[in-house]
Formats: C-alpha cells, sequence, structure tokens
C-alpha cells in the first residue's frame, strides 16, 4: 500500500491551467498532486552567441524552486550567489527533452526560454517541469503561427516526463515526497508521444537493480505519461 | 482620467488568499490588481548571530522576482550570482516594515523569515509585499499562539503600504505600470492601522513636489492603506 | 540638550575643499563636523549600454567607505566580493539626486560618474555625499564649458541633502553619530535650491511619527540644506 | 566500421597506473584509450557537517579538467570563478556511484574525496573517472586496514562506468570523441562486479531510442565494466 | 634629467600625517610626492582561525585604491565582486614586510590590520604604503604599551620601502608615474633601519639587468629609506 | 648537509618531456625532482581587447594545482570561485617572463595561453613552470614557423627560473619543500641565457640578508639555469 492509498501504477491528480500568468507568451500551472511548478515559456528574437547567423533557433529552460516550496525553507539561489549543482542538473534535463522534440531550424533564429518556478514541492519537480514546460511552449508557439511569424510548426511532437521508483519492494508510478524519500532507488523517464524514449535515468540509493528492474520502471512510465499526453492535448485545445 | 478607468483615491482590486501554498508557518498569495506577490512566513528556532543570546527574536524579509513576471523577461538573479541594489533596497524596507510593528522580546528567541516572491507584476510590488507579508506573519504567529508556543501575541498592531504619484499632474493612489512608468514623481508609504508613519519614500522623477504635494501623497496613502487594514482583517479571520 | 551642544536647528560644521585630489575632472572633501567624503567626478565620453545612440548623458554615483572610516573596522568589500545592500541602496540614492538637477540630453553622450569615498563616519555620510558631490559635478562641467566641449550649462540648479530625526523626543538637524544610533526616527531630505523636493526618506525606528512630525523635520531640513547651498556656491566660486 | 578500427564491443585500451602521484593515500592514473584522467583519494579524520555525530562516514568526488585537456582551449573554471552545470553533474555521479559501494557505517567517522581531473580528453571522461575512483579509493582503504584504522573493509564491491552509444545506426562500447560527437545517442551505465546497476543514464540527441535499443546498450555495458573489473583487480593487486 | 628635475637620488618630498582620521588606533597620511597613502591600524584581540591557541599575534595589511586615484578612472573592485591580481599582490608584499619586523610573540593573541587606501597615485604606491604602513602600526603599538595591554615592545626595529629603476639609461631613486611608465626595468626593495634587506623585487620590462645594476639599485634604494627612516622617526615623536 | 642529500649548488633531476599531452600546439611535463608541472601552450589567433589592432600580440600564462598536488589536500580553487592571491602572483610571475624572451610584434596578432598545472608539488612549482612553459612555448611556436603562419622566430631566446635560499645557514641551490618550508629566506631568480636578470624576487621570512648575500644566490641561480639551459635545448630538439 503506498503512502497516499494510490495503487502502483496510478498518477496523482494531474492539472495544467494554462494561462496563469499573463505576460509570458506561454504560461502554465502545472500540477502533479501537490507538486505545483509555474512555466512560462518566453520567446527572444535572438539566439545565443554560439548559433548567431547558424540559421536555426535555440530552446532553453532555467529551474528555480522558491525558498519555502519545501517543508523547511531553503536558502535562496539568488542570495547565496549560485546555482546548486541540482538546479543546474535539472534545467539541463528540462532543455535538452524539450529540444527532442523541436526542429530547430523551422523555429528560426529566434529562442524560447522556459521557466520552470516551482511554488510548492511533493516530489517530482522536474518530471512536471518538462510536461508542464511542453505545454508554454505549445502555447507560445502557437501564437507564433497565428501571428505568421512561423510558417510551419516546429513541434514535432509532445513529451512528457515522469519519475518511477522502488518503494518497499514495490515498483510505483509517480512518486511524491513521502515515497522519493525513502526509495530504494528510482527514475526519471522522459518519452514522446509517438512512443520514443528521450532520456532514461535511473540511480540506486541502497537498493540497486536488474535489466527486469529496469524494464518494469519504464513500463509504468510509458502508463504515467500516456495520460500526460492526454492532459496535455486538453490544456492547450487541441 | 487614469488607464485603467480608476478614480484617483481608488485602489485596484484587493484581494488576499491565505494558504496559497501549504508547507510554510504562514502563507499568502496577495494580489493589488494585476500585481500578484506569494508571501510565505517561515518560523525558525534560532536567531541571526548578531542576536544570539540577547533574549529577543527576528523577523527579516526576502524578495524576488520570477524571470517572466514582468513584460519583457529579467535575468534570473541566481543564475547571474547576486540580487540587484533593487531587489536588497526592497527587501530591506520589508524587513524594517514588519519589525515597525512586532515586540522582538516578545516574539522570543526566534526568527521569522517573510519571503515575498512577485509572480506577475504590474506596478506596486514591494507594497503588495509588505501588505501581504503581514497577513503570512500573522497566520504563522497564530499558530505560534495556538500551539502555546507563544503566550503574548507579539504583533502589535496591522501594518500596510502602498504607493501614490503625480500622474499627469494628478496626484493618485495605487500607481499600476502604466501609471508608474510614466509617473513625475511617486512614493511609497507604509502606515499602521493606529494611523503612524512607519517609512516613507518620495522620490522625483522629471516632476519635484513640495509640503503641499507631499501631504497630498500622505492623505491618498491613508485612503488605501485603510482599504488594505480591512482586507487583512477579513484573510485572517479577525 | 543635543550631545554636541549644538541648537535643534544648527548644522555641524560644513566645510567643501575642492580640489583635494588632482586626478578627477572634478573633486572635493566634504566634512559635515567629523564626517568626511571625498567626492570626485569622472567625465567619460561615452555612455552605458542601454544608452547608446539616444543623443543623452548620463549621470552616475558610486559609494564607498573605506574600513576604518567607522569606530570599529568593517571588512572591505572588494574583499569580501561585493557591495552591501546599504551601500547599494546609497549609491542609487545618490546617482538619483544628482540627476535630477542635470539636463541630461544637454549634458550630451557623455558620462559623469561621482564617487564618493568615505575617509571618516560620524553620521550623515549619504547626505555630505550628495552635497559633495554636486560640488564634484559642478566642478568637472565648468571645465567642460571652459573648454568649449560644451556650449550651455546642463546643471539646473544646486541639490543639497541633510538628515533630520527625532532624538530624545526632540526634532533634530543633520544628526551626527550618537544621535543618530539613538534616534527614535529619522529622515533624509534632498533638496534643490529652487525649494523642490526631490527625496524624501523617513523610518521610524521604535517611534513612529505623523504629518505634524514630517513637516517638522521637513522645515529643519530646509533650514540646513539653505546654509549648504551658500558653501556649494563659495566653493565653486560663484 | 568505427572511426577507430574497433568492433562495436570493444574497449579502447585499458590501463590503470595506481601511484601516479604520491602525496594522496589513493592514486591512479586511468587511460580509456586517448582518455586519461588522475583520479586521486584523500583521506580525511572528518566529516562534512551535516553528518557530524551520525556514526558514520562520507565519499564524495570533485572534478576537472585542465584547460587544455581538449581540442580547443576551455576557460579555466578557477578563473571563471565558477564551476559549470557540467562539471556537477558529473562530479555528483561520481560520488554517488562510488558510494554505492561503500559501507558509510564501516567506513567510521571520516571522509575520503576522490579527486578526478582530466589530463586528456578523448571522450569518456566520466566513466574513466568512476573506474579510475574506485581505484583511488581502494588504495586509500588497503592503506587504512594495514593501519589498522580500520578493522573490516567498508567497500562490498567494485564499481565501473562505460559509456555506449548508438553511432551511424550501430552500438557500440565506449565512446571515444570522434563517435561521441556525432552519436545519435548515448548513454552512460554504472555497474557493480556483482551484478546490479547502480546508475543508467540515457540521452536521446536527434536519434531516439526504445526499450531494444536500450537492452542492447546495457548488454554492451556489461562486456565493457566485466574487462574494467579485471583491470581494476589487477591494478590493485587482488 | 629626470622629468621632475630631481638628481637620480633624490626623493620625492616626503610626508607622514600621522592623526589624519581619528578612529584607527593608528592612523597615518603618508605622501611620496603626489602619491598619497591614508594607512591606518586597527587592533582586534582576535587571531585568525589558523593562529588560534598558538600563543601568537598576527599582522596583516589590506590595500585598495579609490576609483579615480589615477590619471583615468578604475572600476571598483567591490562593484566588480573581486580585488585584482595586483591588489593581492601588493598586499601581501605589505604584510609580510611589515611582520619582518615584529615579535609576534610578544605582540600576544591580536591582530593589527594594517589598511593602506590610495587617495592619490602617482607611482609609487607600494612602497608608500609600507613606509607609511610601518607608522600607523607603531602608534597603534605605541598605544597597547600606553595602556599596559602591552608590556614590552613587539615591534623590533623599522622597516621601510623604495622604488628604484633605470629610466633612460640612469638608476634613479622613487619613480614616479612618469618615470615608472616608461622605465625600462625597475624594483622594489624593503630594507631594516639597521641594514638588512626584507624584500627584493626586480623585474625586466625590455629592459634585462645584470649584477652591477642590481646593486645600484640597492644602493640607491639605501638612500632613500636612509631618508624615509628619519621622517618616520619625527612623525612618531622619535 | 641537505635533507636530500644534494651538494649546495646541486639541482634536483632535471626532465622534461615533451609531448606529454597531445591536443595542445606545445606540451611538456617538467619535473624538477618530484615537483611536476604540466605545461601546455595554446595558440589563439586573436589577441585579449586592450591589444586589437595594435599590430602585435600577447604571451600570458595561467596557473593551477591539482587539489591533491600537495601532502594535505588543498581546497579545489573552482569550487570556492576564486584564484588564491597566491595563484595570481604566480601565474602573472609567469607570463612577465616570457614576454621578457618574445618579440611580440613579430609574433603577430595572435596570443599564446601557457598554461601550468601542478601535477604534484615539492617546492618550486613555479620555477618548474617559466622553464617548463618556455619548452611549450618554444614548441608551438616551431609549429607556426613550420607552416610558415610565422616568417621570422619570436623568441628571442631561452628563459629559464630557479629558486635560492639560505637553509641553515647555507646558500642553497633550487630547495625542495623540505628545505623552503624551513628557510630563513628565498628567492626566485628569473634568468635568460644570454645572461640577462628577467626578475628577482627575495623574501627574508625570518632572516633577513644583505648584498653579500643576495650575490651569493644570484650566483648559484646563474649555476641553476646553466643546467636547465642545456635540458631546455635538449627536449626542444636544438
Amino acid at each position: 500500500m503506498r503512502p497516499s492509498g494510490r495503487t502502483p501504477d496510478q498518477m496523482r491528480e494531474l492539472r495544467f491551467e494554462p494561462g496563469f500568468t499573463r505576460h509570458a507568451e506561454g504560461a502554465c500551472l502545472v500540477s502533479f498532486g501537490d507538486t505545483r511548478v509555474l512555466c512560462t515559456a518566453s520567446i527572444e528574437e535572438k539566439v545565443p552567441p554560439f548559433l548567431r547567423g547558424k540559421g536555426q533557433g535555440w530552446v532553453t529552460a532555467e529551474y528555480g524552486m522558491l525558498p519555502r516550496a519545501t517543508h523547511t525553507r531553503g536558502n535562496r539561489e539568488a542570495a547565496k550567489g549560485k546555482q546548486s549543482g541540482r538546479t543546474q542538473e535539472i534545467q539541463r534535463l528540462i532543455g535538452r527533452s524539450l529540444r527532442a522534440v523541436v526542429d530547430l531550424k523551422a523555429l528560426g533564429e529566434r529562442q524560447v526560454i522556459v521557466d520552470c518556478d516551482v511554488i510548492q514541492a511533493d516530489g517530482g519537480t522536474r518530471t512536471a517541469s518538462i510536461s508542464g514546460g511542453w505545454v508554454a511552449l505549445r502555447i507560445a508557439v502557437d501564437k507564433l503561427l497565428a501571428s505568421k511569424a512561423l510558417a510551419a510548426d516546429p513541434i514535432r511532437t509532445q513529451v512528457a516526463a515522469v519519475s518511477c521508483g522502488i518503494h518497499q519492494g514495490n515498483s510505483v508510478l509517480d512518486l511524491d515526497y513521502d515515497e522519493d524519500s525513502t526509495a530504494g532507488s528510482d527514475g526519471n523517464f522522459v518519452l514522446t508521444a509517438d512512443g520514443a524514449i528521450v532520456e532514461a535515468q535511473l540511480t540506486a540509493e541502497g537498493e540497486t537493480f536488474d535489466e527486469e528492474g529496469l524494464l518494469r520502471l519504464l513500463r509504468l512510465a510509458r502508463i504515467g505519461c500516456s495520460e500526460i499526453f492526454q492532459a496535455q492535448l486538453k490544456a492547450t485545445g487541441r
């Protein structure tokens, strides 16, 4: 039995609230249960220096957590003067995941910056960020299409992410904080709507695992992402 | 006529949403029209080094703005590696304002950190932060009272803040971004519910002003704060 | 009775020593009693990036304190690797105050950087900096006029600043360190020679105040600034 | 055909040179072909603050690259004033991987810091670091055992890592720089000598992959790690 | 002929103004011609961590330059967020030079921090700092002796420094900025009043030199330091 | 008798291993006994901003020490976020020393960055860096000459460096760590193959010295450098 009473392959309640803030070209508040992340997509009509004049665009991501998004207050990274290794690791993952489904040449010489700021944390903030980041990106790109700034859609397919792990000997989907902090090992899978694996990251903490276990987690991830893909479509009016 | 159609002494729609997030001892999403700030109060059972063993507590504040809270995206301070002068100025003001209504000895040897994070900005983020920060602080202290951790209430009265300025020759209350960016001069007043001035900061940009003007702005501020005090009471169930 | 034996509306001994150092286009050592600040104005024939090509100039200020300007040695900001919030707040105030009396278009595409370095501190370093900064700026601009680099004077009027506060129940002018550290509340006023208020910043520490009190402090400030304006004229040979 | 002429499941030439430097408690220069990493293990008789008094030890890792380890010179991180996200990601991975095979309680209240400095880079620096880091750790712990500072061996088993990827449609083992920079997707596997998976990180760049592909890469990783385990034993005289 | 009209072995006008500021335990404004450095000595009744409990004191130095001490304005190190290599090199030299004449055990468990801040620069700021730093240190230690905090004098002898160099083929003493910026090679000598060499640093820029030249510069340095020693004695009333 | 059994004018075993790494235009592992420094020379076809368009090149150096190059582990400068004063002092010395023998105009508008990374430290890392840095520079420039990128050799002569000091009353050459840490005073001499002094830095720690002593150390340095010059020629095939 999971602490939350969920079945092993049951996601937490999923919610995408597009338009949660109004200035960004795309914005979405995503909730995986009590984990809530504000994702915004900002379009800039220039590319970073390393891409100048290469005839392509860029998608990047930044991640942050409000100091009291967590059970006990964490120090503000802006006050400490640097982003932690964890923060950098997560924002690099979000950026790679979103770029995996975007045709950067078709995007043209512009950059989309996806900011994922965790308002409340209860496990799975990086997977919620990727899933909600796609919605923000989709909305922003739709505006470019609507305004004819773009002729063809550069987004090839949907991307979503979910965590899986082994909790008290059972493989479970979408770990919340209670499960995450006691899981023997866990992983994050980033999948596309057409069935491909974009990223898979598994870490054994205490309990190692084998092929069998890896495949079991991947199968759970497919179940979870399939649900996320549905919700993403609904949130973006498709 | 103001861009928003408001009368000179009319506040924007005020909203306090206590409990917007669940981990902090006190939390409140405050809205002054389209300006929305998440305020949380975190209680730590220790004081900063300069107060150790002095038999008193401390209240401090930190301020941040999500990168895309604004019309055009600002750089993330955590990524730049430092807080701007503006950020530091604002968080010092919030801290001083809240301390002005707290009996630090009565608080005991503990610290309350009030985090004010701007989710969406449309002018007046510092005044919304102070006003909402008080609500978060009030809720957190109420928990200390309820749990008997505190015997007597260390909060002496309410504190609220509002901006006033001269826009197209008229003195107006609670400037939004459109007014703020074109105001000849403006100021922020921090007042207590018992009528005292805690802070007054006036800056002439382009248009200087005189005693007369200063008093006119102060009178507007009294009108605005009086409305905020009402809303604060309602939000904290008093 | 004030600790220094001064009457409530009496300034400390004022001194402006123009030309205290020789490399800067304008230089002045200003003393408000034992508070001594070296102000230099440096002219650079280019503007900061955000003003390039806009046909106007800029005036900005930087503030610093020698480590042993104070009673007990403070850490060197260069060694700590960052300027404190207090330093940034002060240098922003000095810059705004000086810009308030300069026609930036008439200045042309050049920047004047006013450095205010506190050699010795005894209260009122920011007001001495503004008052002495104006002298340094005046001298530097006079050189531009003398060399015909400028045809018309971009400085519209004088600007000066002084602190006022409530000390042991009395409103007093130009607080020294002894008064400042025990004042119930105090404020800084930045005024122009033609009578306008440029900045007013009042902070209640312990004792709050009301309109009456605010106006009393403002009246004291007018007395003090009037004396400073005289001394500035004399120092710049006008 | 691979650029290097290797067969798909062929590792580059492996070399472990224990004792390459003499001050560290454990030291080893590891070569995976032209990739050469100096790994040192330093024992400190105290633990980091978060573990004080908890009756256990710690193993952590730091990673760096000499500026000209690469084809074109990279900026020195010490001169830039911060470690890149990539550096932090890698050193966190090395630390987790080594901790996975150490009984931290059995290690006692001491810390082992494993420094992995890349002398020359040709792909796979993180996998060489983990594999060579284990040798440095093994040597250092052997000294603790020899000196009776430790009664029982806290290292449970060997750990090694290798990269695999899809290069021109083929799954290949131990990618060098030429392959790595053009690989459709690749991954790093960290395995223990008793067959368990400690970490698996797969990233699709351009080409996504499926279960089939994931398992193929894992099988290659088992072949590579098995060869590394042999070489580790030889290098540590077991 | 030297640009200043001085003879090769002629110092610039030397001036020591003890008590230039009043808060520090020792203070002195030293002038070597137009080079003016404010030196203060601050006594702290504790030692840096690496000396705790070792029964000895410490003398250290910090060096800074006001932004407009120079012909063209330099960036403020506090604003840049770090001290330059040149600054660190100089402050390390000042500290070593002063420690060379202090019996650290006799000083007791206290630290003297000598701050050398350049008000105006015209060549030789580091040699003026050492020479004036000794005066500030002497004054501060005299206060410790006068107050009986110290029973015996920990300062063994005087220390002074001067620059020498080869300018247009001639060996000259105490280079000013004009000479320094065109000198073929130059050096700084730190000598004690009893004739010993504490530091010698020679750098060939363009023109290298030989033993002969080195000794010629050293003989000039002896002439200069002898004059400084006289002035130091007078300034400290000995 | 020296701890190592060497005679006073005996160098440690000298070794230059050109081509120790393969990516840099010039590379050399230099050993002065147990002190081992990897020197690489990287050629960049552009100059630093302050030299743009001036028709000349630049040679600069960076210095680092692996954390466990020393007896006890030092903190990684990249992790601390800044280079120490010692590091900066050394890299400035290396850069000046190499530039002293290069005709920067003849080098053309390109920069050579010489990185000196200490793999193992046993005293004399800066002198080994200069001596080995010249070899790396020589190899890199030889490639420019071979490829006809340069028509004439910009390197005028060889440069080498060695330390000397007074150990237990005796003047000795090329101090190792044991001697260095107990030396009464020591110095570093940078000499050219044609007999000139480029830099001389002498520091008295405890024991001061006089002309006599200075000349004795210089004579030892000539003996040591002469041996280094031979080894440099052999290493670069001249």
